[in-house]
């Protein structure tokens, strides 16, 4: 049953005429790679609490809001917008009327927004049935089979701009997919939105680590897109809050700058339970909603309608050492609980992602992102953060970790689509013509389907054990890393106008003048 | 964050006394090892076929069950019981009118039926929300880190017997759990059913690969628990399909055995997409459901209301070579399919597990244990064969694989559990105590909780990355090779009435020297 050649029994075994091997396996090889600019599930999201349930996660949340309130750390005018709509001010402390954030959102967000690429065909629409896979974001490390674990450098940065672009499974290029750390703290948001602008042609995100760099992205961003973006949204960045209930200068300062300029946004709650909020489910999930909540008002009082995204992330933690734990029980839940209250809000939806503790691309690796996808695809997330490359709760990028949750995103484009229920899928007559103990190998339902049957893995092998041990036993990560160099080998950039490109590096090279270099 | 002692954060933070760090230790490790007879879930299982859907595919089974039948190979008895039951025979080819199967199936087959244990503590319900865990099943191989891949040994088996018993997450020793090829193929199923019987007191299989060998496990169940079994299910047992659309002789003898005796069976289509069955989705479900249909309404036509239980194994196919591919997307929506028609019939459903094609415990291996276990649980399985070992599609048993994958089992018993919405859980209180800005680590309710806050692993690596350096870089693999050596050093076998070994080991001698020994 191993070594079957599906081909040869077909044209052998039935007297078709075939377009011979060669031909058939360009066929397979197209199918494989084929691609879509964005996901669109057709099954209902998983629900792990009743009305019940989630309405009291809501009153709770509007309870933190009444009682406690938020701080708002030296951004006044935060602050003012707040008062004007209605909260109430104890210095930098923020308490909002019942129903008050949910109404401003409610109001004015958008359900579902397109987030326009360089290239229009890779144009995603975030919201609704629709989900957006982007890569790993944010580490300072990268780890490959080769040399180890390492800083991140703007070459890797580079690198894994131009893998990112070259899957046909990813459709949104990230942000800070790694620190480009050999390039200066206060310029390196330059390098990165032009490697994206550059490298890609997919949608990406600005930076956010001090409001001027979120208005050099979405100055970068006007040049790349050749005129105004007041009405189209380009960029869609990350916002993490300083859980518990505290929004800050930096992250609000940025926000204002991209609602401002009609781009999206995701507002964040950074839990690590028992440490940013209580360890209980429940508790996780009703102080998150109320951290985001008044994320996205904020952005509605800066500019109605400018896009947001309801955003969660939370992991576990080790109770013998405080580290997050990741693929457990506990975030998969907070994740169902937190892709539901999004959805009865009325906003798109950010969480998961292919998390792990892991420090390499070892079975930890894979169960606890396998875990935590499918916690991300069932519950229903539609901006996937961290979808390709996470290690080591995030500290390091791996390029082989890379290339296996890549494989597995191919594999959520064929999930998603679900039982198909055609007379071809149902194959009443296949069975029906076949007698029983024949086998379907040849049948002519099985020749009809067979090249787009079944997801085709790229990492797995499937190879009887002979085989594999005559081609060098490799495990997972050792087939991965062939995989990624050979993607690198082969990439090449999309096109760019010229006069385009020059006046985006005339402007990086004016801001990096102006600045003196500041250290990481 | 990452190396915060709780216990000390706790103490010196807050002025509490506690314990000392050895009993807080102790605490931890007690909550850890909880454990409990059978799993009972929760949440609603997932649907991905509306009424419309599902109910096209009983129709569909009902329509091939009409129009091709099945082939019974020389089982005389099976087809007169069928044709005085209504169905129509011509030879061994046996059609059935709409609707009689199911009929036979649900006027007597049990919804949920008690399999008793040994120790009575660890009789497991099975069907309605429960899930039995039970380990690999049929390897000819076994494969560990120090001595490779090897032919599987009596002593391999009863290992993992010795491991399953340790396992507070395992419900059941299940059967074949490898194959024990140095003794004679038609002798080893008396030591298998002796073994599951010694060093174990969890529910067991019975042998399946003769009619005779179904007789020898009801003859020794029956010492073993001292009496006769008529009033009492302690063995279910697996018949397996020769799919398409056949069931043989050896399968159905055994299966007459165990009914006769009351005793239950798992009626499993087994299919690999593609070969046994068309390679649609709809197809193969049903296809499935038709071949089940069959063998359990044989069952209750032997013994009116022997447990029966719908088994369902699918896997998809590599179009390059033919061989089983597991995790990906095609047998996951199978299997949630299936459970989904075994609901709407009312009997229990077995399928899933942590399957996978590679040959190793890598990344493979882990994802596609955790994408087939997804949708075991999701899905709502009863029974689950295959839950911890499996290797390169079920040639190999791994006990690196094993350990692994009980890990996995422990977080699904968390995850079950679902949201705790008392009080304590939605922890309102907690988080309004809190000041915005705070960490939770030493609050009352973090402290109150933080025992049995979160799934521990045993398996994963949350630790720094420097520390884990300092530890010698294992990965998962590795960590989990001194795991099952320390379980099986410790393990001690749960007592056995000396009379009752003693009559055990009587009929085996006396069968053994019945029989000269017959090659494998």
């Amino acid at each position: 049953m191993t070594d079957i050649d599906l081909g040869r029994t077909a044209s052998e075994g039935r007297g078709r005429a075939g377009g011979g091997r060669a031909a058939r396996q360009a066929a397979r090889l197209h199918a494989h790679t084929e691609s879509v600019p964005f996901l669109t599930r057709t099954l209902a999201p998983i629900e792990v609490l009743n009305e019940e349930g989630i309405a009291q996660i809501e009153e709770n949340a509007d309870i933190i809001l009444e009682r406690v309130g938020l701080w708002i750390r030296d951004y006044p005018r935060a602050i003012e917008l707040f008062v004007a709509a209605g909260a109430e001010a104890d210095g930098e402390r923020l308490r909002f009327p019942r129903g008050l954030c949910r109404s401003i959102v409610q109001a004015t967000a958008p359900r579902q927004y397109t987030q326009h690429g360089r290239n229009p065909n890779r144009s995603v629409e975030i919201g609704g049935m629709n989900t957006v896979f982007a890569p790993n974001y944010g580490s300072p490390f990268v780890r490959d089979l080769d040399n180890g674990r390492r800083y991140a450098t703007l070459a890797d940065f580079q690198n894994f701009v131009k893998l990112a672009y070259s899957s046909p499974y990813l459709h949104h290029s990230g942000g800070t997919v790694c620190e480009p750390v050999d390039i200066a703290v206060n310029k390196r948001h330059l390098d990165m939105v032009y490697s994206h602008l550059r490298y890609s042609d997919k949608p990406f995100m600005g930076s956010v680590t001090a409001k001027s760099r979120a208005q050099d992205s979405v100055d970068l961003a006007r040049i790349g897109f050749g005129g105004d973006l007041a009405d189209r949204t380009v960029m869609t960045s990350l916002i993490n809050a300083s859980s518990p209930l505290v929004w800050d200068a930096t992250m609000l300062g940025s926000a204002d700058v991209y609602a401002t300029n009609n781009q999206a946004c995701i507002f964040t709650p950074f839990i690590l339970a028992g440490a940013m909020a209580p360890v209980t489910t429940a508790g996780v999930a009703a102080q998150s909603l109320a951290e985001a909540l008044v994320g996205m008002a904020f952005a509605q009082l800066v500019r109605p309608g400018a896009p947001v995204i309801l955003g969660s992330f939370a992991s576990s933690m080790s109770m013998q050492t405080g580290a997050p734990t990741f693929g457990t029980p506990e975030p998969s839940l907070v994740l169902y609980v937190m892709a539901h209250l999004a959805r009865r809000l009325g906003v798109p939806f950010r969480s998961g992602g292919a998390l792990c503790a892991s420090k390499v691309a070892d079975a930890q690796a894979a169960y606890e992102s396998a875990n935590t996808m499918q916690a991300t695809m069932l519950g229903g997330a539609n901006f996937v953060l961290h979808a390709a490359g996470w290690l080591e709760g995030g500290l390091s990028i791996g390029y082989e970790k890379f290339v296996l949750d890549n494989d597995q995103l191919g594999m959520w484009h064929t999930f998603v689509k679900g039982v198909d229920m055609s007379a071809n899928g149902q194959a009443v007559e296949a069975i029906c013509e076949n007698e029983p103990g024949m086998h379907f190998l040849g049948t002519a339902h099985t020749l009809a389907n067979f090249e787009s049957a079944f997801y085709r893995s790229d990492t797995a092998d499937n190879n009887s054990f002979e085989q594999w041990l005559e081609e060098g036993q490799l495990d997972a990560a050792q087939r991965a890393n062939k995989i990624w160099k050979k993607t690198l080998a082969e990439y090449e950039p999309p096109p760019i106008d010229a006069a385009i490109d020059e006046e985006l590096n005339e402007f990086i090279t004016r801001r990096k003048s102006e600045m003196p270099d500041e250290l990481g």
